[in-house]
């Protein structure tokens, strides 16, 4: 990865990982503070080895439009909390029942399906919390806002949550391209676009620059998505997930169980390169995001 | 109810009511949008008979304060579909297991479990979009963040979620005033007060007024829950609820339970009194507020 230029990839997002922690630990309620469960459990799934794409696509975007400084801390550990959230409300008996996630026990089994559930609404909440006080403290009103609503309909009915829905309604189902299209856009897709447009937005990048980091937001993140079920069916991935099969033995919709493994590859290159296309030009301060592109098209967990 | 003045709470009432169940019709996804079967739940859940005592409060308070026109409107929703997405988790079969509320089939009967958490969270998500949006559009940034950010604060692991939390985990427990008094003012309290408070600050009213009207928002909310409780316990409002039981009977920490129903009387006589005193002086335009804390100390349903 990173092999066509200089840049040093791991080190670059070790770096912000490492802030991105920090922060989500410094903002997090402390675990001794009441409801102590509750806030155990919220720091359990935070903490749990979540690879911090989304928090680093914010920060990079934001790094590449010009912006400096812990502005967007907020907003990036806004974006990590809301994607935790959906895993521990996808992992529940009555969703996806997954006893292990990134080879640790699911939220419920280690507090209990209430205690998970609520774990979910409070960290939900308190990404909105965050992007709307510390966010609003660090960023002009008007782009705190921008970004929270950026971030709303992302995570809402027409987004992650409607992903998430139709995900399910079409598990065992015949699906069309469109519709694969539909489901994974939203599932992932609209989150990671959300990271990169926010990233942007809170830098104050115009609307030509934004549209273009869009297109890369939205091609990636589908292509994230696609990749993922490409190496969940291939085992080298899946088997560190979950005791309960993984999502094509489910029966659900994924582009390698309805395109078979080589198309979906394809797709997801195609996607990857448009991706590179799309910042292909900007200048330096966009290498970050042309070599994120490479690490997705690249990662095999 | 109204008795001492010559106000009329019926007709107050049914004119928020109208414009809030109107603007809740407006503002939500249309069910023949897709998702559609999400977009039905949160319908399903919002248009279930709920009073709007939140929006209510919410609007007198913004009138009380001087504040006119519909920039209030999508603040008072939002606290709506807030206490709408709270009823459909707590009565998951993790939770209350509740198989009716307010005479209806709940949430998870009629679309199912993975549904009824989905369509909360994307209540919960489209409760911040109302405000951070069509509030951001209506009102200056500042206000619009600054109520964002009481309504999330209200809402989550310190708020309505805390209560949820040890409402769940002091069951068939001692439990002594003070954490009775922390479970429900965070229950119900924190998003009673909030709601008050945005109206408050929406209208643009100091911080004197916004301390008095909190000592309002905080004892009524705080009697309304004992109500609600001593209500349950004397089965008037009971029988209606749930087939399965109520709070009491289930071995949760209610005030008539622990205190019996002399003293929770007692207590919340005394709360809404407080309550009343609070805004007691402020001129005519308070009279709704004066008059709403007499209507919660006798309702009866």
């Amino acid at each position: 990865m990173g092999g066509t230029t200089s840049f040093d990839l791991k080190t670059y997002l070790d770096a912000r990982r490492e802030r991105v922690d920090a922060a989500l630990d410094r903002y997090l309620p402390p675990e001794d503070s009441r409801p102590e469960t509750l806030h155990r459990a919220m720091r359990y799934s935070v903490f749990s080895g979540g690879k911090r794409i989304r928090p680093v696509f914010c920060m990079a975007a934001y790094e590449a439009c010009g912006g400096a400084g812990d502005a967007v801390l907020p907003v990036a550990c806004s974006l990590e909390l809301i994607h935790t959230y959906s895993l521990i409300h996808d992992d529940l008996p009555c969703m996806d029942d997954d006893d292990m996630r990134r080879g640790k026990p699911t939220s419920h089994k280690v507090f209990g399906e209430a205690t998970a559930v609520l774990a979910g609404d409070a960290l939900l909440t308190f990404a909105m919390e965050l992007v709307v006080e510390a966010g609003g403290r660090l960023m002009d009103p008007l782009t705190a806002l921008r970004i929270a609503a950026e971030i709303t309909k992302a995570a809402g009915s027409d987004g992650m949550v409607a992903g998430q829905v139709l995900d399910m309604e079409c598990e065992n189902r015949q699906v069309d391209e469109s519709l694969m299209e539909y489901i994974h856009s939203r599932k992932t897709g609209k989150l990671i676009t959300a990271s990169v447009r926010c990233g942007a937005i809170a830098a104050g990048a115009d609307d030509v620059l934004l549209e273009k980091l869009s297109a890369y937001g939205s091609r990636l993140g589908l292509a994230f998505q696609i990749i993922d079920d490409i190496l969940d069916e291939e085992g080298s991935f899946g088997e560190l997930k979950s005791g309960k099969g993984l999502d094509g033995e489910r029966g659900k919709a994924t582009y390698p169980r309805v395109f078979g493994l080589e198309r979906s590859k394809a797709a997801a290159a195609g996607l990857v390169a448009d991706a590179a296309r799309a910042v292909d030009g900007l200048g330096e301060g966009f290498a970050p995001l042309a070599a994120l592109a490479e690490f997705v098209a690249s990662r095999n967990s």
